[in-house]
């Protein structure tokens, strides 16, 4: 007691005005510059997250802010990826987005608790993810903010008992779970103790003196933001190189598929029949096992990718598929990370998500077309590991697959399409541009198969030049894969 | 078998190739002229909805179709109303989505099983729900196609014997449950036989013979849309009438608050006090009895929302409440019905929104702007008491507040911010344009608390000309109202 009768409460209050202000004006030059903000709120029960995390939501404008809160994952929740909340919850550009428990609580949580439908079973492969995650978003540019709450046990007890008095607040109280607590202290001391694992440092606060914390918090969040508005000002004003240029042929993925491989119409039927039911039961297993499974459909403009796609969901039951098609990125995709809209449709446990376009247009559309930076989509090999490797550590079966035409080929699709009335939307301009650009495509998807071909998440390059060779090789491609990794572990 | 042999199977492929045609041609028609279209599929167990709405999602363009399937709802559809999911996943201007199975089924199981959380025992209005729902998309403009399938008895349970047969898919048909099938099909045939539950009527198919089947769908589909797009380009080109035009002075909700009522600094603090320390209890005691809270704000532009609001969640738990602000509509908002956003922000059951600005701007700036016709905001009363029904049937308390300030008052507040280096981003010129336009605003909002201010959801105009004084009869309306309701009911 005698330690607080010396804090100047009115000075506090005084300095507390002062910060709130700062922090508005800050806040409005985060938005101005489409800033990202996570600032994340840890501690044990009853350490003050609520309270201080409410001051900050206070002091910031509700329009650019939002506040997400951990709680015991639900179903939706356990049959995704650890990070998935986090990535489909991370800020739009300019916005501030505050973490009431994150994806350290929900690690530790996981770790811990037997949930049913918890697939993890590796810690040191989720604080892998974790740092991954955490890499991807600061070099976006995002700004990270992680407090670390720490409060003596008589004040935390306090807190406890003060909640356990009140009749409507009784059932509050109720919720601590001592042994629980522990763990999570106990954990969460091993995070911080390891500087290696993340980027993005811990701010410690000393709740027992609510006033002074609350200063404390607010003092960090604007020392942090200034630093960072200032970071990024003299970043905006570097040099951004982007690609586009040609280099000069040098070997690759590619190589070898402009020949035409042909298959009879009979064979074809028959063996499309047998793969479509196959795939048919590999979908009911998939959903039985609780695997997700990811097939990922890139290629050449008319390369036959629709056709493909036909062929493999047409046996499919339409309750766990879904087909994703990656255009050019709407408003609030072009908001966030370029992996971020790819989050939002991942497969739930069980479910299969098949991708017409993907991710993988950072390695080339927007490399070739300057969309990305040479730092972007440099940058962007690992990245685009990083997610797919959160995807199978999780159990997910990953499948890329490369659709190859030859130059002439396309010419005669192109041309056929252009002569038909019901195909004729389907060709555009930019496809004859693409098409002026095909060494440099070449170029950039060699690279891609080079960095990304790994062996959780292969790729396989399907020669198109004959239709039918292709669905049939395409589908059973898919089958094989899943089929071996489904009941060889298990047996049949 | 007889009966199967005399069908041709090849014109049935012939016919169904055309089909297919048409329907692309349709679909880009539709998304062109940005019309809404939604489909539903139900039917018992094994009917024929999985293969038949695969072959229309086949149909159709992966781009600007979305397949969405009601499974058992989970915890976070249990805390929410019926229609909420569907609400939220309702088509994009221009897209075509899928239901496989639908508010129907939702709506039977709820009714039928004991799911914990729960909250509906009144059918009755459950089926005013639906029809309300679907009326105001009917009447936004949206494509409402909905398909019943019948199947013989014999014939579904081939259709389960198959899947028993083999090992892969044998869990799929130990899902069949005979008893809830027959609830769902005796609850399905009232309300079928009940031609006015709804505006848009059902197309039965016999599945017997899924050739025929499919060829029936894929014909109704495309004929029910080239009709749509006709009347489609019969509205577009009728006149459209927009208000803005004041109508001459009349009594109204908001005569007699001109007048400045004030409270001393004293009293304040000692209110304010007290009425936080309840509202907090509120919060908790919300939580524990699992009822969602609106709290909307609405009033003249710096009527003092902001401080308002800031007041109310001082004490509150960040983690069980929201602020929403409601600005200019973005690009996915403007692609859906007015009420979209909201549904995205209803509150969970035990949570708080509180929105800054609601749905009540189709009545206050769209009418008075001219962004909606007068055909539009004249449905929006009947449509926002549904949307209101919608909650506090499902136990919601729904209250809203409007922050009225004099025409003075508000000048000495804009010049206060004009002057004040900290506060001058609050005050715009669009502030300014809409002061011109007082008498228009105070007629607009006089018709709205009119005809919106209903038992189940009241509107209380406060008289902010002081802002203490507004400050505590706000909190002291919101806590009362909750107490009263919360307490009352089952006691202490």
């Amino acid at each position: 007691m005698s330690a607080i009768s010396t804090i100047d409460f009115k000075e506090l209050k005084k300095e507390k005005d002062e910060l709130v202000v700062r922090a508005g004006y800050l806040q409005r030059l985060i938005m101005a510059k489409k800033i990202p903000v996570m600032i994340v709120f840890e501690g044990v029960h009853a350490s003050g997250k609520g309270r201080l995390s409410n001051e900050l939501l206070l002091a910031l404008d509700a329009r650019y802010t939002d506040f997400y809160a951990t709680h015991k994952p639900t179903e939706d929740e356990l049959r995704r990826p650890l990070l998935w909340q986090y990535s489909v919850n991370a800020p739009t550009y300019g916005n501030i987005n505050i973490y009431y428990r994150s994806w350290y609580s929900l690690y530790i949580a996981l770790i811990n608790q037997k949930f049913e439908l918890n697939r993890y079973t590796d810690k040191k492969s989720l604080v892998k993810e974790i740092r991954d995650f955490e890499k991807t978003l600061i070099d976006d540019g995002t700004v990270l903010i992680k407090f670390y709450l720490n409060i003596s046990k008589e004040k935390q007890m306090e807190h406890i008992r003060k909640m356990r008095e009140n009749p409507r607040t009784m059932w509050r109280a109720q919720e601590y779970d001592a042994e629980n607590d522990e763990r999570y202290e106990q954990e969460m001391k091993k995070l911080l103790k390891d500087g290696n694992h993340s980027e993005a440092p811990w701010h410690h606060i000393e709740y027992d003196v609510r006033e002074r914390a609350v200063n404390e918090m607010l003092r960090t969040v604007t020392s942090v933001l200034e630093k960072a508005i200032a970071e990024h000002d003299r970043k905006s004003s570097e040099l951004k190189e982007r690609d586009g240029k040609f280099k000069g042929p040098k070997d690759g993925a590619l190589d070898g598929f402009d020949k035409c491989i042909t298959i009879e119409k009979k064979e074809y039927r028959e063996k499309l029949e047998n793969l479509q039911q196959r795939m048919r039961e590999v979908q009911y297993t998939l959903y039985q096992k609780k695997v997700p499974l990811f097939v990922v459909y890139e290629g050449w403009d008319a390369g036959g990718k629709g056709g493909n796609i036909k062929r493999l969901v047409e046996p499919l039951d339409p309750t766990m598929y879904i087909v994703n098609t990656t255009a050019a990125p709407n408003e609030s995709e072009r908001n966030h990370n370029y992996l971020w809209r790819f989050w939002t449709t991942i497969p739930k446990s069980g479910h299969i998500s098949i991708y017409d376009r993907s991710w993988y247009g950072r390695l080339m559309v927007e490399r070739v077309e300057g969309f990305a930076t040479n730092q972007e989509w440099s940058r962007a090999y690992q990245e685009i590991n990083d997610f797919e490797e959160s995807q199978t550590n999780f159990g997910a079966i990953v499948i890329k697959l490369f659709l190859y035409i030859s130059k002439e080929e396309q010419l005669t699709r192109f041309e056929d399409r252009q002569s038909d009335p019901n195909k004729v939307w389907k060709i555009t301009d930019e496809d004859w541009r693409n098409r002026e650009k095909w060494d440099i495509y070449v170029e950039a998807v060699n690279d891609m198969i080079e960095k990304t071909d790994k062996k959780n998440a292969p790729w396989i390059v399907i020669n198109g030049n004959d239709k039918r060779y292709a669905r049939v090789k395409a589908l059973e491609t898919i089958v094989e894969i899943c089929e071996k990794k489904l009941y060889e572990k298990s047996g049949k």
